[in-house]
C-alpha cells in the first residue's frame, strides 16, 4: 500500500487549527494552549489507530505498534508539533503524520512489525519560547537536567518547570522519567528540508548524511552613547556600526570557509537606546554558527574573534562574548542510510543525499541510537514563515520510503 | 555683577527632581506629569523674580522682563526643559536657567533694559516621544500646523492633540496663537556643546557659527525570512546582512565627504522575526544625516542611495526608502556673533568659534529673527546619557557673555 497524500493533508490541515495567529502563519510554541490542544488531537488520532499512547513529564507522547516482539528495542519515528512564532505548517508536523501514516499503511496491509514501532512527537524542538530547543528530546537523552528546566526562562520570566507545573505536569518526576535512557534499536525522522536543494534538483526525497548542529553566541558591544548630530565622525564609539562591521566578518568568513557545509548568522539585534537620533552607547546581537563539522565551527569561532579582537580595538569599543551553546554535529547511521537507498531503489524513487543544516530532534536522539533522516522538499526553501509549503505527493513519497525502511529496521 | 554657579546648580537639582526615572538619569518627556509639574516650578521661579507670564496652547512658556520701551520687538533668550529618556540634566534646562540668571543678575545690578528680554522654554524640543522635534518652536515660526498635531503620535497611538486636550491645554486654539509670527529683535540661546571640542582645546564658551539640521530617512529592506541552519551562505537574502553594508557605507560616505562637518548616524534597527536562529526577512532602520550645508547632506543623501542600490542589487534583496525631513541648516546671525565676540573681549573670556552638529530651538527661530547661540563644554562630549555633566563654572562664565550680549541686544 501507498502513503495517501489525501489523508495526509487532512491531518495536517486540522492540527493547523491549533494556532495562536490564524491568517498570520502558524504560532504554536510549547507548553501554550495551542500546543496542548494538538497533542489532544494527536492522542485521539493516535488511540484511532490502536497506538498505546505513553506520556513523560516534559510532554513527549509516544504512540507504540506493538510488535510481535515488544520486549525488544523498538524503532522509533516521528518528530514535533511545536512551531516558531507565525510559522509554517510542515515543519516537524509533517515527520510526526507521515509517522503515523506509516502506522495507518501497515494496519490496512495487515502488517505487524517483529519489533515495536513508536509514532513520537517531541516537544518543543524549537529553541523560540524558552531560549532552549529539543526540550523533549534532550530530556530523553539526558542532555539536560531537572534543574535546566527551572533555568530556561520565557520573556515573562517563567522557567519551563513553573509552566509545566502550573499546566499539570509533574516537572518533578523528571528523574524518575529519564533516570535511564531508554533501549532504542533504531530511529529515522521524516522532516522538511528547509532549504531549496530539492527543489531546484527536481527530487522528491533526500538521505540526510549528517546533521548541523548550532554554535550559539551573544554578543554585547559596549561603545558610547551620545548625541548624533554633536559627535563627530572621529569621535563616535558607535556601538552599531561595530556590530554591522562584524556581522559582515562573520558572513564572509562563513563564505570563504572550505568547509563542506556552514553558515553564520546574525538573527537577532537589540540596540540601546535604539532612538533615530542617539548613537547606539550598546548593541546587543546573537551569532548562530552551524556546520557538519566541529572543528570547522571551532575554528570559524576563533577566526571570528579575532576579527571582533580587531574591529573593536579600531573602533574604541569594549565587547562581551558568550557561547550559550556549542552542539556536536552528528553523522547520521551509515547503516540505516544503506537501508535507505536500498528501500529507494526498491520503490523506484531518485533520491539525493544531503546535509541538514538545521538541528533537529534527531541530532539528539544520536546520542542513544542509530538516527537517521528522510528530508523532502519545501517551496523555494523557505521554512519558519507563513509561506512554508509543501508538494503533497512530495510528501506520500517520503512517507513510502520511510514505511519501507521503518518495516526493515523493525524486522532486524 | 556675575553669575552665580551656586544658583544655577540650586536651579538645576531643583527643576531634576522632576524625573520620571530618579537614579537612572532623567527622563521627562514632553506632555508628561514630569514635564508638567517642571513648567509649574519655572513658572514659579519666573513670577519670583517678577516675570510676566505668558503661554500659548502646545505649552510654550514666555517670562517677559520688561524693559523700558516694551512696545519695541523683545531680545528672546531660553532653551528647553523636556529631556529625551534616561537623558541629563543640562541639555536644554542650562539654557533656560542661564536665561533666569541674567535676569537675576540685571534685577540685582537694578538694570531695566530698553527693550523687553524674554526667557523662554520651548516645548518638546527632544524628538524622542511623537516622532517631532521642536513641537513649540516650530509651532512659533510656522513650521507646522494644527493638522500636524494630530498627525503626529507616540507609540500608544495617542496624537500631540488628543494628549494635549485629554491634559487641559485647547490646541484648538492653535491657529488663533499662532496666526502671526511674532516680532522679535533677536534670539541667543545657550546650550550645552553636546560634543568633546571645547573640552578637548580646554575652552569655557563656544560661539555657534551655524547649526546643522538633519535629514531622516526611514529604510526598509525586504529580504526572505528563512531557517538559520537550513538556507546555505549562497541562498541567502538576508535583510540584515544588506543593513549592516548600508549602515557601513553610510559611515564611509560621511566620513569621505569634504563637508565642513557632516554625520550620518543609524541610530534604530528593527529586525523582523529578530530570532537567533531565523535569517531576516524584514530589516528596518533609521539615518539620520546632519550637516552645516545643505548641499552636502542632498549630495550625501544621493550618493548613498547609489550606493543601497547597488547593495540590494547584488544580494538579490529590495528597499524603500522615505525621506521624513530634511531641515535647512542655519548660518547664525553674523551680527550677534560680532556682538558676542565683542562682549567675550570685554570679559575676558577666550571663546571658540564652532558648529553645532545638534539642531536647537534656535534652528527653528532663525526663520523668524536673527538668532545665535552660546555653547559651554559638556564632560566628554557625553549627552543623551545619564552621565551628562557640566563643569558648573563654564556654566556661569556662559552665562556672563550671555548677560553681557543680551544687554547690547537689548539696546539697539
Amino acid at each position: 500500500m501507498k502513503a495517501d497524500a489525501a489523508q495526509l493533508n487532512d491531518w495536517l490541515m486540522r492540527i493547523d487549527t491549533f494556532n495562536a495567529t490564524p491568517g498570520e502563519g502558524t504560532t504554536r510554541a510549547v507548553y501554550t494552549k495551542e500546543f496542548y490542544r494538538a497533542r489532544e488531537y494527536l492522542k485521539k488520532e493516535m488511540q484511532d489507530l490502536g497506538l498505546e499512547i505513553h506520556e513523560d513529564c516534559v510532554g513527549n507522547i509516544y504512540g507504540e505498534y506493538k510488535g510481535c516482539h515488544p520486549e525488544h528495542p523498538p524503532v522509533w519515528t516521528g518528530s514535533h508539533i511545536d512551531t516558531v512564532p507565525h510559522g509554517g505548517r510542515y515543519d516537524g508536523m509533517a515527520g510526526v503524520f507521515a509517522a503515523l501514516e506509516v502506522i495507518r499503511m501497515m494496519k490496512s496491509d495487515g502488517y505487524q512489525p517483529k519489533r515495536s514501532i513508536f509514532v513520537n512527537a517531541y516537544a518543543g524542538e524549537e529553541m523560540s519560547r524558552f531560549g532552549m530547543c529539543c526540550i523533549g528530546s534532550r530530556a530523553i537523552v539526558g542532555r539536560i537536567h531537572q534543574q535546566d528546566l527551572k533555568d530556561a526562562r520565557n520573556m515573562a520570566g517563567e522557567s519551563i518547570f513553573d509552566v509545566l507545573s502550573h499546566d499539570g505536569f509533574e516537572p518533578e518526576r523528571f528523574n524518575r522519567d529519564f533516570s535511564t535512557k531508554p533501549r532504542v534499536h533504531a530511529s529515522l525522522e521524516l522532516h522538511i528540508e528547509q532549504n531549496r536543494i530539492l527543489q531546484d534538483k527536481g527530487i522528491s526525497v533526500g538521505i540526510v548524511t549528517g546533521i548541523c548542529a548550532p554554535t550559539n553566541l551573544r554578543c554585547e558591544i559596549h561603545g558610547i552613547q551620545s548625541h548624533a548630530g554633536g559627535t563627530s565622525m572621529e569621535d563616535r564609539r558607535d556601538a552599531f556600526m561595530a556590530s554591522a562591521e562584524i556581522a559582515l566578518a562573520l558572513e564572509h568568513l562563513a563564505k570563504a570557509s572550505d568547509s563542506e557545509y556552514i553558515t553564520g548568522t546574525v538573527g537577532a539585534m537589540k540596540l540601546d537606546p535604539d532612538a533615530a537620533n542617539v548613537i547606539p552607547g550598546q548593541a546587543n546581537f546573537s551569532i548562530d554558527i552551524r556546520s557538519i563539522s566541529a572543528q570547522d565551527k571551532d575554528d570559524l569561532v576563533e577566526a571570528l574573534q579575532e576579527k571582533i579582537d580587531e574591529i573593536t580595538r579600531n573602533r574604541g569599543v569594549t565587547y562581551q562574548l558568550e557561547q550559550l551553546n556549542n552542539d556536536t554535529p552528528y553523522i547520521c547511521s551509515p547503516r540505516i542510510r544503506e537501508l535507505l537507498h536500498e528501500s529507494a531503489k526498491e520503490l523506484e524513487l531518485p533520491v539525493l543525499d544531503m546535509i541538514s543544516g538545521a538541528y533537529h530532534d534527531s541530532l539528539m536522539l544520536g546520542d542513544i541510537t542509530d538516527a537517521a533522516m528522510i528530508f523532502i522538499p519545501c517551496k523555494d526553501g523557505i521554512s519558519h514563515d507563513r509561506k512554508e509549503s509543501i508538494d503533497m505527493d512530495d510528501l506520500a513519497k517520503g512517507t513510502d520510503l520511510l514505511a519501507a525502511t521503518l518495516r526493515r529496521l523493525s524486522e532486524e
